[in-house]
């Protein structure tokens, strides 16, 4: 099957990278970084695993889909396997509930939630090598990321970038292991687009539509990739075309140079921060410079009167949604109150958010003493530069100002092994996975990502 | 579970509408209109069981899903059942190849292609009747139609209504078959308007997306039924709400008052149209005009020089983009190609664009003399009137006008029951069915669809 149009457009050059792309061409780093993200992601896979979406979307594949299979449900507790668009539903779902999955800056989106299940479960089921699954994945951080960057700040105020570019880099992804040509990856990526789906909306009521969306790119992708293969042919130019996701999907400016710009040269997966805090990371510029600046000047929760947190409009957009935070996964979207979490535990990691901090009223005082405010410069960096400013007002009057550049885990500042391993094991720990020696085995088979024959195993 | 923000929306009152409604309290009119809708709908299916993208979702079916289920592929000759999402996913997209499904004139979507396969798929799992088939059908285009009229006419500059409207609708119908409550059919349609997608950017290439779109709607507002009751809270006010469909997809003017005008007093499915012509229905009022005009002046295809159609924006926009037509799908959205067709045979069936007919130099020919021009007349009375006029120039100089108020098929105008078994025969024998007793008997039970205990058996 061909296409009646065969203009050649801008993804195209991108499709042509990601089918010509050699695991041998990729440089050392980049395989690094992937198998670090990879671990990191595991982790989230596991702590996410007993939230009300997930258990909903394993009940959907019990009901709608096999439940054996080549693919593993990374939460092995429940003895299922199935085919790859339900696995990967089931573990997308799982890795985005707990907020600690990785995030690519310059789109504002989350790739490891969407790009590891869906290869993951591929990967199994074709008998995929590591190095196979890592070629797949940096295509796929390369090709959502770069759709992501595409759609860019305006698109972002509405919509879940990590559904929309996500879906079109799972398609990517897949394409790779499935071996499709140029005009078959064309096509799934196409099928994905037409599928591009995701609003903000569950932020209001502090719903689980996230989950849905993480665990729903990676159907949809799933499905645009194996159907371009069997012959459906998807449109050629999704992202730029005058009915495409461009035109439809952004009220204000698109950045096509995104798409195919210093491929080879530049590796998205290099421009993908680890979250060391458990909140929504429009906050994590905040709660660095307020930690550092209550170190620096030895301010305790209780000496602080008020704090004025400058950030960029997207931030603003997104956590003035969430109001007050009546749920632990809504109070991670508020800005007072994590502010709040960072300042009275002198972090913000999974352990600090707990149906017992919701009541604690110490919290919410302080949460009341903490507003959002524009910052023009700011804005002007995001996305490149997530940069934050806090100005504290001390109740001995004293005002005191931080800033910082970079984020701890950005792509300047990533976490050193040690701080991905241990972050690993808190996650297990919290979701409840008690046998230390299974999970030793899972981290080093994670470790060793490049030398495995097949990537089973991965279950805890 | 319950949303933590109760605040009532327009959305819940019309979900207290479907939730409320019994099969006693349907106009008897209203439970022949589905009848007759659904068995339009039967012979769709069959026809485009063979289309590339149907193939493509049936082996998707194969290698996602099981193969073995208690819900039938309507296309009998595969020896394939599966599971409610599967199934109908399957049944979607082969019901909307042939362009002879319905319209509901207002929300300019095609609510059958998704309703009925969803609704007949989740019957046959949960082995529900045909009055609660009726039931759930009537609440699914009531429920989908109004949310594309919602979303109106700027929406369908970009988007596919018929999936975007019609996941909403797909969620609901399947709700009602679940029996979910208020608070669990608002998930569900939350859920449902956050997966909502599909762009006409398939139309400039001829690709396959429109099948997706139907496939895809049934599968997504499957999950967010199923996934609603088993606990996944979806948005409440996914239409209205600040980061909602109205709010992230209609980039012009949205339509609220649908939402919820009347109900109970009007019926979406009596505002549907049956389409006697096999193109886009956006050719429908001008080729009623140009067939009338002909026949009244005893013109024939030889005697016509130029065709004016004068029309409103969304035909020309929808018609615009696909060029001269190259595949007989895309033909079928050409006004010229489709005026020449009916033009040259007196009618424009499904049988009369074929392979053939697209190297048919007279048909071109013609095709280049026709002109869409926009009426604003027309217009502003589109999509709640679908009018039409057609200005023709013989080559004896003559010129000639006609217009349409309303086309065959309209509501206003519904095809008589022999004409509806006409179609449906015709569709059968174009899907290559010769077994005529098994039609019978499949005809008789979709007629006597209020009576059937059970709905399996339509399978052909």
């Amino acid at each position: 099957m061909t296409h009646s149009n065969t203009i050649p457009t801008v993804t195209e050059r991108l499709v042509r990278w990601a089918v010509g792309l050699q695991y041998q061409d990729i440089p050392e780093e980049v395989v690094q970084r992937t198998t670090e993200l990879f671990v990191d992601w595991l982790g989230c896979a596991v702590a996410g695993r007993s939230h009300p979406a997930v258990v909903a979307m394993t009940k959907f594949m019990t009901q709608m889909g096999p439940t054996t299979g080549r693919c593993e449900i990374i939460d092995g507790s429940l003895g299922l396997t199935s085919t790859p668009a339900f696995a990967s539903m089931v573990n997308a779902g799982s890795s985005h509930v707990v907020e600690q999955d990785d995030l690519h800056n310059k789109s504002i989106m989350h790739p490891a939630t969407v790009i590891f299940p869906a290869a993951l479960a591929v990967a199994q089921d074709i008998s995929s090598n590591g190095q196979e699954f890592i070629t797949a994945c940096v295509i796929g951080y390369e090709v959502g990321c770069r759709a992501g960057e595409y759609l860019g700040k305006s698109h972002y105020e509405k919509f879940h970038t990590t559904a929309t570019g996500g879906v079109i880099g799972v398609a990517a992804a897949v394409a790779s292991l499935l071996r499709l040509d140029v005009d078959q990856t064309i096509s799934g990526i196409g099928t994905a687009g037409t599928q591009a789906a995701g609003l903000w909306q569950f932020l209001l009521d502090a719903t689980h539509s996230k989950q849905v969306h993480t665990g729903k790119a990676c159907f949809d992708g799933i499905f645009a990739a194996y159907s371009a293969r069997d012959g459906l042919l998807g449109p050629r130019d999704i992202l730029e075309g005058s009915r495409g996701m461009g035109a439809a999907l952004v009220p204000g400016k698109t950045y096509p140079e995104a798409i195919s710009r210093a491929l080879g040269a530049e590796y998205a997966i290099l421009g993908s921060s680890f979250k060391w805090h458990a909140s929504c990371r429009h906050t994590h510029p905040s709660v660095d410079a307020l930690l550092s600046l209550m170190k620096k000047h030895q301010i305790s929760f209780e000496d602080i009167d008020s704090v004025v947190a400058k950030t960029y409009q997207a931030a603003i957009d997104v956590l003035g949604l969430s109001g007050r935070g009546e749920t632990v996964h809504q109070s991670k979207f508020s800005m007072g109150f994590v502010l709040a979490v960072a300042a009275k535990k002198g972090q913000a990691m999974i352990t600090d958010f707990h149906e017992n901090d919701l009541a604690d009223q110490t919290l919410r005082e302080f949460q009341k003493c903490v507003v959002m405010e524009y910052d023009a410069d700011i804005d002007s960096r995001f996305p490149n530069e997530w940069q934050g400013t806090v100005v504290v007002v001390c109740k001995d009057g004293r005002k005191l100002t931080e800033s910082v550049e970079y984020v701890k885990g950005d792509p300047q500042v990533p976490l050193t092994r040690d701080e991905i391993e241990a972050k690993f094991r808190a996650l297990v720990t919290y979701g409840g996975i008690t046998d230390a020696s299974k999970v030793e085995d899972v981290l080093q088979k994670a470790w060793n990502l490049r030398t495995q024959k097949d990537l089973h195993g991965f279950a805890l």
